[in-house]
């Protein structure tokens, strides 16, 4: 029988993957399991690229031009105009979601044993797309003491190796939440002008910042053009994540020329989903209004609730919809599933995200969890209830 | 300036890409382009699959399953039993694309530096993937002479070594339009057994076979269950290319959980095209035989067009909707590029595939052109006549 490749057996497995047949279980027994572990918005996606799916007259449901057909091109880069982003249509590969942009940018840059350096903790996937491109992770750790700030750029400098071809940021975070300021985004700018790296920004989140703050993209900096590669995605900005769009964005015309040859590979990006992506472009301020209007409460409402548990630290976001917790416990793997399989309250238990599969470090986020605060109000306070008696229940034993 | 990888560098671009400024050109001048050059089919796509996409009553386009709906794969399971080949929903990753699954096969079996062996001519795309997953093709040669029909299995004894992983087969054969008997497939069986090497069969034309030839697919084969993987489309088979769903099938169970792995990084195939290919299970029977019986009518009369054109060679298609030709000429991509140039004949001209992109041992193919017949017979007719006399001129100078 022949085997399998050792990248295959490399290819790491979703941080909660060991927990999903748990989760399963507690169902089947009746339990309730209240999920805090996903990225799935709840939130409506815009009518207007619903009905334009909806109303499609397609007779023959041809592959489209492999970069994204020009009219949506040119209309992501009106919007990305209005951001004080400026980017040409040319600039731009419309993607089979931020995933496969995430992909593209890997293989257009880097080499079998090329290193990459990432913040963590980081998007989990990060690993993967390294492994399938057989590239190697080096993670930096940024700390829940500081909200998860920029880690200092001499700690950057100490993992340059001829062999570092790029460092990754998400911008805000996720699993952190954290929104990098305009300096800490010149800084990094800095640091790859003068080790001739790449810099790619998954801007995912673009849109979910609070407080009055404001993104700043790495497109913004000026001289940094050869440099900078952006990852977007309609996936979290229209809560429509099955869609699968995204885009890849340089102005370095030698990282796009030959992203594209990748891009040709698979031929094109799904048709119906960039019907529904070009049409989503005329969602009126409104919607995000509210959707942002929604995140805070319920970021506010869950961080003032986590606060009041013993013990649990929590870093506060200012983007994006997850948070990472710090709990008073030593293995929150262990705690995960001990709460799907053992912990029941009035019928209700929850499912949260070890976080250590978020780190590449071993060791490191033992004691995290990752909340994802795409649930209403209510089920947030009623989940954060559940882990408050879960942690008491669990340290007594 | 930072610089992309040599894997970015390496990675072919589409066998077309060079003719198609000059068909651009071309129309500018108001030259009419007939286009022979792709595989874009122009039949209708089954009304019940588009219909079930306007019908969709979505309101948060969320993530599907990372392997396909179970739904879905149940159905795809049921559509295969009809054709007696016997799998189970667990057996099916529903990708993007029968793309996604060659990309994900190569990923799942081969480490960089692997070698997979490819009866050339064969499609383009098989490159780029191979280049993407770091793995060295190693073509065998079939010929013309003999309808393109499997090499001799010593040819491929010749080329196996340590680092061989897998023999890639397309059928029917794009671009050959050959399709393997059961012999033919039962002689591969044997040797990857013998060699303990994955088998991995293309079948995405399975549909497309004339003459009352029948397919015989690896999924058939007893005892080669550990060893085949398929790969499978929507694309062709329901004119869907836009879609993009595809999959991957195999009763190794190792292969298809390592497989997951991949398709969990990018974290679900999109949701409307799946609601399209689902809906497209249900297209009756009618209209696939409308479909063959106009690919044979084309292909009939393509084929006897073509024979009608002095020193003109065509291998004659059993299956796909492609043909392989040789013409009079040395270099079918100077000639081809000429055509776009500065051939006009009453107002038109054709774009052909040069098929010297088709195979990977440089020098072969050169007076090769792949025609895909998926225009209909006037179209195709007029075709030829413009190829016959624009032949004549281009070996008059
Ligand atoms: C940080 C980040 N980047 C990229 C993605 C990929 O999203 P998609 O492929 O749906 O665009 C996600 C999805 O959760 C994410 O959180
Ligand atoms: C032989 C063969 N395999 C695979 C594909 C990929 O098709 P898709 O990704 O649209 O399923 C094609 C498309 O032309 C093809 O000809």
């Amino acid at each position: 029988m022949p085997s399998i490749s050792n990248k295959g057996k490399q290819m790491p497995a979703s941080p909660i993957r060991k927990l999903v047949p748990y989760a399963e279980a507690a169902k089947k027994r009746g339990v309730h399991v209240i999920h805090l572990n996903i990225g799935q918005p709840d939130i409506k996606t815009p009518k207007v690229a619903l009905d334009a799916v909806r109303n499609h007259n397609i007779e023959v449901l041809e592959y489209s031009m492999t970069q994204g057909s020009e009219a949506y091109r040119q209309k992501i880069a009106a919007y990305y105009a209005k951001q004080d982003i400026f980017v040409d249509a040319e600039d731009i590969i419309v993607t089979t979601g931020g995933s496969e942009a995430l992909s593209f940018a890997m293989g257009t840059i880097m080499d079998n044993g090329d290193e990459i350096i990432i913040p963590e903790p980081f998007y989990a996937n990060y690993n993967g797309f390294a492994t399938a491109a057989g590239v190697n992770v080096k993670p930096i750790a940024s700390s829940i003491e500081n909200n998860f700030a920029l880690p200092p750029i001499s700690k950057f400098e100490e993992l340059i190796t001829p062999k570092t071809k790029a460092i990754l940021i998400c911008n805000p975070g996720n699993p952190t939440g954290y929104l990098y300021s305009k300096e800490e985004i010149e800084q990094l700018a800095e640091l790859v002008k003068k080790h001739n790296l790449f810099l790619i920004a998954d801007e995912v989140y673009r849109e979910f910042t609070y407080d009055g703050r404001e993104h700043y993209s790495i497109l913004q900096v000026e001289g940094l053009e050869e440099y900078a590669i952006v990852v977007d995605s309609v996936s979290k900005r229209y809560s429509m994540c099955g869609a699968r769009i995204g885009c890849l964005i340089s102005k370095n015309t030698e990282v796009i020329s030959t992203a594209m040859k990748f891009a040709q590979a698979r031929l094109s990006p799904p048709t119906f989903a960039q019907i529904a992506s070009e049409a989503a472009l005329e969602t009126p301020q409104e919607y995000f209004d509210n959707v942002i209007e929604e995140y805070v409460s319920r970021r506010n409402l869950l961080i003032t609730e986590l606060n009041k548990l013993e013990g649990v630290k929590v870093a506060t976001p200012q983007g994006a919809f997850y948070c990472v917790v710090e709990l008073p416990i030593a293995d929150a793997d262990h705690f995960a599933q001990w709460l799907l399989e053992s912990f029941v309250l009035d019928g209700n238990t929850v499912m949260v995200a070890p976080a250590a599969g978020f780190y590449a470090t071993p060791g490191l986020g033992k004691n995290q969890i990752r909340i994802a605060y795409v649930l209403e109000k209510e089920q947030l306070v009623k989940a954060v209830q559940i882990l408050g008696k879960a942690l008491t229940e669990y340290n007594a034993k």
